[in-house]
């Protein structure tokens, strides 16, 4: 058990990827745990892309971190004393733990949730974490997956994506196409995870291979991504087709340079509908999506792949692999 | 009665508005009619932006018009000679007429529909055509208009925009605002249309006065315009915002620089959808909005206005001028 809380501090905002001068590493005292409170060692954190937009200046869904706050990000922790009937020690829970060895959590405020007997911290943080939700939600509340449909997901060996692009084939897609940015990721998605085709979007002609493994036109576009990818998409809509806006990290690094995707206007005659959510507004419903998704873990109908980086110090450079691309599947921190 | 049959017939594709070099005005012979068909005289054309898009070379709802072929348009004409049981002589139908002096309707194909009696034909190809049909459909079952809405509409002195801002009113939004071009336009939107505001594209800081006018952001925005507009409105979207994508006139005339709204990842943290839709789809239900537009006409709820330009040979002009700005309301040419 450390003897001090490290603490990674939001020092200045950032302009494209986190650098050195974005965070700041604080050593403070382990905090006591007051009455109604627990004192919870953190033990995983969940590296998500929307964690770079809240360090931008920008009130979205929820308020930017301030400068000189914890970087706030969800994650799993063990209650080491608890001053509560809530939090037992010992026990695994989760909620916003953030960059940090230590968090508090409070009674009243309920921010941390008991982790259900059984379940892998990992798993919990991944495919039945948030990502999971996103995937399923996204998919089949705000995309209205068909059977028959074509599918396509942007960022597709990412956490979100890979699990978006096995569920439309669970449900029956006719065809499941996943963009990615490598010749193992295309190789994982299709051979292991089973979509009909992977385009490697740094080396194809994406239009070209898409009209190809869509010939009928694209009926749902899962998106991670925004930017280039999400014209094309646009350009090959099939009629009544739907744009499932998950995020748009081609630009959450260069928000000077964000390029409107100027085949809007396809959206007319496809009669097409380009839609945005927030995993948030699903929450009471998590546990649908929870007990549908262990069943097809269970049934080795879906896979999924964690990528683990040791140490609450690389949790800046984890974050930027996720833009780098140098991750497949799940990026989950170890803290300690 | 003419002895010739002018006939306007696409010469070369237009790059940006329609040109002397675009158009190449026929005479030919009066068409007979055979068996089975009847000769209409064209009375009446509807000038509408989508006519521009069917001249580029782009497969969009319907095929281009081929180079050659006459100018496809809605209009209404006059039964002249009839060999068919469907059309009388002196019936006035309407149909797709296109920019000409003559057409045979053909009593197999039901190119031409009857115009109901008492009708007068410039309200029937403007409020109870397929620009009212566009305001109906577009309005209440693409964006779902509520009552209490933040209703804004481009384009809002043209005559879909002017009848979908009425609509939204009607329909109890909490405020109406119409973007337009001149300061005529936006005093006849406020004092004879009931809007709330109207703001001029052209000498306003729309984003300023949109924010004035509805500080807790745009629920609908009905979008005849795209460009800088749509922008806008989506930076100011409210939380579960729709955009409605009627049109996009500002980019008709130049398509290589189309610019994409960058602010549509504001769709995301707004859970908002952004949908197009094609007015033919709806044809069933025509009857139900011609009813209920007849029913707010002869209340005195709704208003519309008829610019109606004289002469066949200044249709080219009146296409133009909707991208001007010239007109306020229809623009409807009299053929003869």
């Amino acid at each position: 058990m450390p003897e001090r809380n490290r603490r990674l501090i939001l020092a200045e905002r950032p302009t494209g990827k986190v650098e050195d001068s974005t965070l700041r590493l604080e050593q403070h005292d382990v905090p006591e745990p007051g009455p109604g409170q627990a004192l919870v060692r953190n033990r995983y954190v969940s590296i998500d892309p929307t964690i770079r937009t809240w360090m931008d200046d920008v009130h979205g869904y929820l308020p930017p971190i301030g400068i000189g706050e914890v970087i706030r990000a969800g994650g799993i922790g063990e209650v080491e004393r608890s001053n509560c009937e809530r939090y037992k020690e010992g026990d695994l829970v989760f909620g916003l733990t953030g960059w940090q060895d230590y968090v508090l959590a409070d009674e009243g405020a309920a921010v941390m949730r008991a982790l259900p007997p059984g379940v892998d911290p990992t798993a919990a943080l991944s495919v039945f974490g948030l990502t999971g939700m996103t995937a399923y939600f996204g998919l089949i509340d705000v995309g209205e997956v068909r059977e028959g449909d074509a599918v396509v997901v942007s960022g597709a060996a990412g956490a979100t994506g890979s699990v978006a692009g096995q569920i439309a084939r669970i449900k029956g897609a006719s065809r499941v196409v996943g963009i990615a940015g490598s010749p193992e990721k295309c190789a994982w998605l299709v051979d292991e995870l089973g979509f009909d085709a992977a385009i490697n979007y740094k080396t194809d002609d994406v239009a070209a291979r898409l009209r190809d493994a869509c010939p009928d036109g694209v009926d749902l576009y899962y998106d991670n991504v925004g930017g280039e990818l999400l014209d094309i998409a646009l350009a090959q809509l099939a009629l009544r087709g739907r744009v499932v806006l998950c995020g748009a990290i081609s630009s959450y690094n260069s928000r000077e340079q964000i390029v409107g995707p100027k085949n809007y206007r396809n959206l007319i005659p496809r009669r097409g509908r380009m839609q945005g959510f927030i995993i948030l507004d699903y929450a009471e419903r998590y546990p649908e999506a929870q007990a549908q998704l262990a069943q097809w873990v269970g049934e080795g109908k879906l896979k999924f792949k964690t990528h683990i980086v040791e140490g609450l110090e690389n949790a800046p450079d984890a974050l930027n692999m996720l833009f780098s691309g140098g991750n497949t599947g799940k990026v989950i921190v170890q803290v300690d």
